[in-house]
């Protein structure tokens, strides 16, 4: 990745070389490549409508090299959880760059902390589910039984913002092949901040020598180079969460602006669930759930499709004119 | 509670007055009054060896009012988890205070993130195991069922440093009636260093202006004010974590005497699963788990068990001598 003082690379080529390697890097790739290659060149037209990554849940920042402290974003994965399921049903293979411990597609519905509520034995230590729940669970299990055997999922876990930023490039790069097919879907919630890997405390912080003053950087603006480096054709969805309604969607505009995303979507803490604003250079689209019994991402990834195949279309209008 | 600077009883109290009260504090109260009752009068002779109090997981600090972000410190679960199945096997009943999402007691050896993996749908759409996984899924649900069936497990979750804080708060003095009976294993990672709530940014702090600096303040040592005040009389052991193995047993024993515990656990997080020290007034204890099929905790408890039976012994001989 060349330095280019417009895109930032000089700070995120200094940001990749400082941080600590991908474990796993070479089974992950293959996997990608694998992945990659099974879901190319089958959209116009074809089975599939596209291949779109999602990302899911919060990154960490650790503050010790030896990781005891980090600093963590909130995100419980309910969006990018949901929203895998949602365009698995659309036709769309998904890379789910996910959290560790964050909601997962098909689970969302299922306690937390403890999923052997959901369980009894049978009188010949045969595995029961309650009837109020048996639906939701068969249902799940067939769903996400049906994902993975058709090979429609691929699951990449992360913890900090590193392994984050280092899987966004791998697939990046990697879905470049795919051009307007692909998509990206970047729900999780990135650190803006972080302490640079050569710059962090080798060991567990004291605590009893009073209080604590830290300094931060700033985290390189990686949608730049997912843009203009990593998968320029792909059709880009972005989120801006904010607690402050007041300063929302002029944020979110600005960030399709400065990014080129092609929407933006903003949303609040107060009520990510039940509203989203998409926010796009013709305008704004407001998408509520209908009821509590809905979820707000199902028209959201409606309308999203619907946008990636004119995006698609378009190529195929020009590709028509040349020939 | 009255401040008394030996105890460090002011800074506590005014951590607890700015601290966002507890939701459901009044469902909790309930609960942990009944457990305690249904469970106290039983351990001189009886069939209950006593009720533990387990912390487990690691506390979040918010960094914002509205919390997008927050400092975490690093902690599966794994220990707290794997000592509450022992501490139920020895007999004991278990207040398991546990950060959300963290591993649960029987649920350790179950995949983390998909637990859908582990089923599949069978002909007449019944839930099946595979070979494989049966036999650990069945003794999870099976002892889990028990625990549970039988009162001798109470759950309470905790998010931040404010909800672990006063939960403890609760348990200590509700367990005080238990005297000698009770135990404390405090194996949670609890934050060093907290935003005080008033002083905290109501809203996302921005990431548009250079670096952040912050300055945290220490927590109060409520270690103190649970040995002194809130259950003077239970057996106490506290945990310590390092990553620099040059400083650990210092400072282990170190708390032994600051904090007037029974027992430290000395653990590194390089190899916490396979070796802890038990550090009291008489000496170090190592204890090694014996083979990666082991858990070090089944000797630890056991260790810790009888400790406590000679505890509460202490008093049984202090009665008799007065009668």
């Amino acid at each position: 990745m060349a330095a280019d003082p417009t895109t930032g690379g000089g700070e995120a080529e200094s940001f990749f070389r400082a941080a600590p390697p991908l474990r796993d890097q070479d089974r992950v790739a293959g996997d990608l490549a694998d992945f990659v290659a099974r879901h190319s060149g089958n959209g116009g037209g074809g089975r599939l409508a596209g291949v779109v990554c999602v990302t899911s849940g919060g990154t960490t920042v650790p503050l010790e090299q030896r990781c005891v402290r980090y600093i963590d974003n909130f995100s419980s994965g309910q969006r990018g959880a949901a929203s895998t399921e949602y365009f698995l049903k659309a036709g769309y293979a998904v890379i789910f760059i996910y959290r560790r411990g964050s909601k997962q597609p098909y689970c969302r519905f299922l306690p937390e902390d403890s999923f052997l509520d959901l369980f009894e034995l049978g009188e010949e230590s045969d595995i029961q589910v309650p009837e109020s729940h048996a639906a939701v669970v068969k249902t799940a299990i067939r769903n996400y039984r049906k994902a993975i055997d058709e090979g429609l999922l691929l699951k990449l876990p992360f913890t900090t913002i590193f392994e984050y930023l280092q899987l966004l490039q791998m697939v990046g790069t990697a879905m470049n092949c795919l051009g307007r097919q692909g998509m990206f879907y970047l729900a999780a919630a990135v650190s803006d901040f972080y302490v640079p890997w050569e710059s962090m405390a080798k060991h567990k912080i004291e605590s009893a020598s009073g209080p604590l003053n830290m300094q931060l950087n700033q985290v390189p603006k990686m949608l730049f180079i997912l843009r203009k480096q990593w998968a320029p054709s792909a059709f880009c969805v972005s989120f801006k969460l904010e607690t402050d309604p007041d300063i929302l969607l002029q944020k979110a505009e600005a960030a399709l602006r400065k990014y080129g995303m092609n929407v933006v979507v903003a949303n609040e803490l107060a009520n990510y669930k039940d509203v989203v604003v998409m926010v796009t250079s013709n305008g704004r689209t407001t998408v509520r759930r209908p009821s509590k019994e809905d979820d707000v991402e199902e028209q959201l990834i409606d309308l999203l499709v619907e946008m990636h195949s004119e995006h698609i279309m378009q190529l195929n209008q020009d590709v028509h004119k040349l020939t």
